[in-house]
């Protein structure tokens, strides 16, 4: 049965009214540093977790914490992954289950990286509230606690069950996570009808979305050894082959000066374009030039808005991170680095696997390797992956966020993919055998992953309402 | 008048004796993090200067404290330079003026480079005293200051007026020790006769050697930003030209895998190598397969002994030392780093000047960069130099030296040069118009710049022998 429109007003105005309460968590949870990819943040990610386990708790979702096993680092060290929170609210037979996905983990985030705030406080400016996390994706998670809160609060029924899946290893390959949602692949995500995953971004900063596809990523590690230790560049400089000689070459192999990957057989496991999808891009609302200004690039690998759009899209792109071991500090170090380990990924479209990427991909090193002849040690490898993701449009889900955020923002969303890897997409889709949707609540100049990543408040805050509208509008 | 065995003796006995206070004394030192390059470290050169200061007035050093000016980081902030120390013991007309130099700064120092031990806390493991700064240079400053306070303490008279100079700088350029030395020359460094040096290192672990010739430096900084800031690889993966994929290619394209560096003309300006000049190196003392099997390397660039010591003394070599701003923790970043930082240095050789190298590399990488054709952002500049110096070991200064060297350690040094840059020894030279030597005390495997530095126990306390020997030798 529809929801009559009043309950939709009731539910914005009191969200409205309880932003400042919903900001005021935002900064709690942005002020616990769960940065997964470092070992000395692991406590604050187990922190993480249990003080969301007692938001979901305080709207009467019943948590269960599911323990995610261990993880080595490339050191050999042992630790406990963060576990991971699986979530019910409601059990009513005769409603569908809505599942709801997100991650409590962050990128690494440090003042000296260029951040004009401490990442780990929340700082609102001029309606920018500033903080790692903040849309990536502490704020579209409390979102839904918000949403839910505020239904509770006015006695509204919500018309579906709802499950939780919340993780703090996302930011880290999700490592751990697809084997515990395997394990409950039949009792707990054995009757969930649909996902929905807030974790991803607007095209723009005006218009909202509905996202029907995701790259997939592989991430490579290079390591090159030339001696024990460090060496003094002065006692040793021109008696050793020297590793950072070697990586800088190896990694010079990878991609040409126009975004072209040189890794032989990779393009060829892109999906060719038919007519029918070009004409897609060229109808959707982007602009290039606010793209680029947004960022301050002096140019874009592209010059019109199809092929951007398509280069972020639907075809593969290869970037190098950074080189591990080498002087990374301000200022001048006269050191030979003994063991440098050079790290790149690969963003990947379908048709592309892992498995057959990452065998063109170490094919490639080593062969360059060979080519090398140096006498150093030498190790490529995979250092994790993700699958690519494209999903159908047309599912009821989609039909009610499209609802949802017209109600909110007045037109209706374009359909996009994204660039970025959320690989856990992929599995909820798969294990549940049923539709997922990725309906976004933070704007294309967010900059998550970077320095001054922000979430805007009339964001958090409409997208609450879109959420809490979502909610209403899977009503049968 | 040469001074008696038996005051040797005496002085010899009284070191060993007192070798565990000297111990004491230099954990203090390794204590105080004196790191130059690190403006947070700033503070504790400073403490480090105030400290040592305090050791030369309790040997009676009269001890000016010298303005060195302010520093301008790279991002522009403006600091204060740690302050020098000159100080003056003796003033006797009849006698030589002695100089001896030291630096109290260190190189950056983190548990996390692979440190077994805190390097801000002197460890003494089997002998070996592991810290940062322990052989570079806190150990051999303070062997002098141990050796006078031994002869002050037996009523010895030294035959030498000592200056000494003091600075906190010289792991970043001796920036400021030049302006000052200049200022100084006619009053301070008026009547210095002579001046030693300990700061470098034997040419292996068992044979003591006095060094006549060192090579230069020329660090250079390349930036390359193609944003405003970080990017995630996501999100803009193949939109944009990326600094990282210019960045390794221009480091790729600066020297060969043997060794050989690309810049045209450089190899033009290397003193050509004579038959006498050959045989020195033919002579030396010096093992091969301990020099690469103390490193763990897998091969050396030369194969013969006299052409590796050639490329560690009077050939140029080329090191890639990291790039600032990229990813350089452990674990996986998906990052596109908007500004890079590469940063490299050449050790310079006879006759090669920083003027005419600066020239030859700048021009190169700036062709480099028109032939690469990116849009990018892109500077590169000489960060700092400093030239090669060379001189005559027949000096007396040195044949004191080596007498006692012969006394304490029982055979003739060897007569080396080094590969590293003390860029000061030249200026000295310059506006003493005098003679300088270094007399080294560390061994060769002292891992000066590295993880697990150290200095022994048996070469700091025979060194301080050997420097108080000298000083006794000097009598005419």
């Amino acid at each position: 049965m529809k929801v009559p429109d009043e309950i939709f007003q009731e539910v914005f105005a009191s969200i409205d009214e309880h932003q400042n309460d919903f900001i005021a968590t935002l900064k709690e949870a942005v002020s616990i540093p769960s940065v997964s990819s470092e070992p000395n943040h692991r406590q604050d990610c187990v922190d993480m977790v249990m003080w969301t386990k007692e938001k979901l708790e305080s709207i009467h979702v019943a948590v269960q914490v599911i323990e995610a096993g261990k993880q080595k680092s490339s050191e050999g060290q042992v630790m406990d992954l963060p576990p991971i929170l699986f979530g019910v609210l409601g059990t009513d037979p005769n409603k569908k289950t809505l599942c709801v996905y997100g991650h409590l983990d962050v990128q690494p985030a440090k003042m000296e990286d260029g951040w004009d705030t401490n990442p780990f406080e929340l700082t609102e400016i001029d309606g920018k509230m500033f903080g790692r996390g903040a849309t990536d994706d502490k704020g579209p998670v409390l979102a839904w606690i918000n949403a839910i809160s505020v239904l509770q609060e006015k006695n509204i029924e919500i018309p579906v069950n709802l499950k939780f899946v919340f993780e703090c290893m996302e930011e880290s390959g999700s490592e751990g996570l697809e084997e515990a949602l395997q394990r409950h692949k039949d009792d707990f995500l054995g009757n969930v009808d649909m996902t929905c995953i807030s974790d991803n971004y607007w095209l723009g900063r005006n218009k909202p979305c509905l996202t029907y596809g995701l790259r997939g990523i592989c991430y490579y590690f290079i390591e090159v050894k030339c001696a024990r230790q460090d060496l003094h560049s002065g006692t040793y400089g021109g008696t050793v082959p020297e590793a950072m000689n070697d990586m800088v070459w190896i990694l010079s192999q990878l991609v040409e000066l126009d975004g072209k990957i040189r890794i032989p057989g990779l393009e060829e496991l892109v999906a060719p374009l038919c007519d029918e999808e070009k004409k897609i891009y060229d109808s959707i609302d982007f602009c290039m030039e606010d793209f680029q200004s947004q960022i301050s690039a002096n140019a874009l690998l592209k010059d019109n808005k199809a092929e951007v759009l398509m280069n972020r899209w639907r075809n593969p792109s290869l970037s190098i991170h950074g080189i591990e071991g080498a002087y990374s500090s301000p200022g001048a170090k006269t050191v030979i680095p003994s063991k440098v380990i050079g790290k790149f990924s690969i963003r990947i479209v379908p048709n592309m696997t892992p498995e057959k990427v990452d065998k063109l991909v170490i094919t490639y090193l080593n062969d360059l390797w060979s080519k090398r002849n140096s006498p150093n040690h030498f190790n490529a490898y995979p250092y994790h992956s993700g699958m690519p993701w494209v999903t159908d449009f047309t599912h009821p889900s989609f039909s009610a966020g499209a609802r949802s955020l017209k109600r909110v923002f007045g037109v209706d969303p374009d359909y996009t993919r994204e660039g970025g890897s959320i690989p856990i997409t992929l599995t909820f889709q798969e294990l549940t055998g049923n539709n997922v949707m990725l309906l976004p609540i933070g704007a294309c100049d967010d900059m998550a992953h970077s320095q001054n990543e922000k979430l805007d408040r009339f964001n958090y805050v409409q997208g609450t309402k879109a959420l809490a509208a979502y909610l209403l509008e899977l009503a049968e």
